[in-house]
């Protein structure tokens, strides 16, 4: 059992974040803690009728959603996604959500003691998968531009060898930000130069409601891989994710998941398959953002009116969260007397990659799932947590 | 790339085993070689009723279908296969088909180098998965009442420590044998005095059309983890299994999950869920066995007309599969002029646990996908085949 024991730190945080969730479920909590997309945005009938057409597809063995799939993924899906991103088949693999392609990647790619480097605050999943593995996570910092590529040359130039660099590109998890064009130059440099492979994961990029969208760094020849999902554009109950990257790479990832759960869902990549070619797909994404931007705002405003100056963050361009710093208040201890208040939200501890006295100040809230009228109150019920807590 | 220079020689038996799977899908091909379910028995209609319903649930986050649901798997499901176990929720966990269950008990149960015993021949994603995460997996010999416990009690007092006795209790996969009542007991006296797990995997249980069922090993308090599916009953493609077991070791199973693929698609879960209420899914599995049973007979029939006393085998009483001995022949020779003569089939070779030069006459044919008249014809194609390699 020494797996388990060793790795005791990880699970005591995934367990804080469970238990934590499990309140967020009281019916009068205002929540702003979840990951999860909006409840009310689901697009039912676009799956409803992506269902119907799954079920008819037939192969040799049945019916193709309800029969054993390749482990790589079902053909049409697979070919269409590699199309999309102007790759090969032999470079595209479905995976169980993009959960599943961190957890593969790390384990083709790390024995254990291997270094990964991602930014510091990081998505916890990521973290959890890479220590799963073995792999020594070492963080760099980042801001508002995302991962800072100066910090990391430095590292780099002093002897950190990582087997991969991970990067959440678009509207990170919990930072909100994304990586700029320039500093995505500099990690495919630093790549070529050091010779590690880049793992850009990027679940959030259609929810971009204003600014620019930087260009993806994975293109066929570099050492990147990049994992998407159709957890934030359709619904993550389907878990399905999907990974681009080099054949190798790929290939060897198939190979750990035939061991790993065989082959994603038939019928959910049939229903992700036939709900990107459904008309009202692209109506569905753009409204999506249009609802999410309005959410945006409206948390935006609320926490200037609640916190005036004592709150500081960047307005967000898309994706689900704000990172917010609250000066002088420690948001961990502030945690328990706002799910007193009936608002909930992640401190920033949690996603410290190096050390949970980091990001103290901060706190991940999501706008995704709340009304700009509950957002409003959401942050009313914090700023009088927070008062109390300042007392 | 360590990782997967080391596992080469399983990843090449998993890769000639998919090519062997693609030449299968050529039209002519009679396929004995699938562990698939028959391609005219999936339960189209219980389970487009059941996706219906299984869209109609709400939660507070939304349609719970659609949206992220607990690592532990969807509450009312959970509690259904618990109370039907007779056991703790706390014992029972979903798993993305029974393959996640094997990769996460090989991971939180061994380190590299901790031994995993088998019967020898087995199945080959247990083989896969166990070795993935590093475990040496030690082979004790079988016959038609499945692992052979006095082999297993000598390899114990000479002193092997295994973190788990892995046993496929009911048809199993290759050899269809049902582990007597009698070696079940003594499994478990085993597993008491020398402080193992038995994994009892078990997703062809329910596939018996004659005979009686052995007990299961699994009960509260007992050192044994059982897997289930919903792919034998119901439909490979949803990737629905589960375990029950100690608390502590599902719980275990249940954080590494969590990094694995946060949660089995909750839409799937439901629809599962959904269709072992409905009132047609036992008929529907009374059903299915009378067409397997009908088929087992017309192989067996089939093979002593072609084979006449060249052939041996046990008649099965359930399951998909006959495990066949052709006297002098090594089967992995035949394969290549059988493919060639349009009859497919998995040579024994493949499931070998130590040594590939172990089971080189015996072959894995399943009876599951083809009607009575087109096994007649595979095995008058294979029978053809066999008189060409003899000569």
């Amino acid at each position: 059992m020494h797996h388990l024991l060793s790795q005791r730190s990880r699970e005591q945080r995934g367990s804080r974040i469970r238990e934590l969730l499990k309140l967020t479920e009281r019916p009068d909590m205002l929540s702003l803690a979840g990951g999860l997309p909006a409840a009310d945005r689901f697009p039912s009938e676009i799956i409803t009728d992506a269902f119907e057409r799954a079920m008819l597809h037939r192969g040799p063995t049945g019916p193709q959603a309800l029969q054993y799939a390749p482990t790589e993924g079902v053909g049409m899906l697979r070919e269409r996604l590699a199309a999309e991103a102007d790759c090969s088949v032999d470079s595209t693999l479905i995976t169980t959500g993009s959960q599943q392609g961190l957890d593969l990647l790390a384990r083709v790619l790390c024995d254990p003691g291997d270094v990964v480097i991602t930014e510091d605050p990081s998505y916890l999943g990521a973290l959890q998968a890479f220590r799963f593995a073995g792999a020594r996570v070492v963080g760099v910092p980042g801001d508002s531009d995302g991962l800072d590529t100066e910090a990391l040359a430095t590292l780099l130039a002093g002897g950190a060898r990582p087997k991969f660099v991970y990067v959440c590109s678009n509207f990170g998890n919990p930072t909100g930000a994304t990586l700029s064009s320039a500093r995505r130059r500099h990690v495919l440099d630093l790549a070529e130069r050091y010779g590690f492979l880049v793992v850009e994961d990027d679940p959030y990029g259609a929810l971009r409601f204003a600014g620019q969208a930087p260009q993806s760094m994975f293109a066929p020849g570099r050492p990147v891989v990049r994992l998407r999902s159709a957890s934030k554009v359709l619904a993550p109950g389907l878990r399905v994710g999907w990974m681009t990257g080099p054949a190798t790479i790929v290939t060897a990832a198939g190979l750990a998941k035939q061991a790993t759960d065989l082959h994603t869902s038939s019928l959910n990549q049939l229903i992700v398959m036939e709900a990107f070619a459904d008309p009202r797909f692209a109506d569905h994404v753009t409204s999506n953002a249009a609802v999410y931007a309005e959410r945006a705002g409206a948390l935006s405003a609320a926490l200037r009116r609640s916190f005036g100056d004592r709150v500081e963050f960047t307005e967000p361009q898309g994706g689900m969260f704000i990172w917010a710093r609250l000066l002088s208040i420690d948001t961990s201890a502030l945690l328990e007397s706002a799910l007193d208040g009936g608002v909930a939200f992640v401190p920033g501890s949690a996603f410290a990659v190096e050390d949970e006295s980091d990001h103290t100040d901060r706190l991940r809230l999501s706008f995704a799932t709340l009304t700009p009228t509950l957002l409003q109150a959401a942050a009313e019920r914090l700023a009088r947590a927070a008062a109390v807590t300042l007392v």
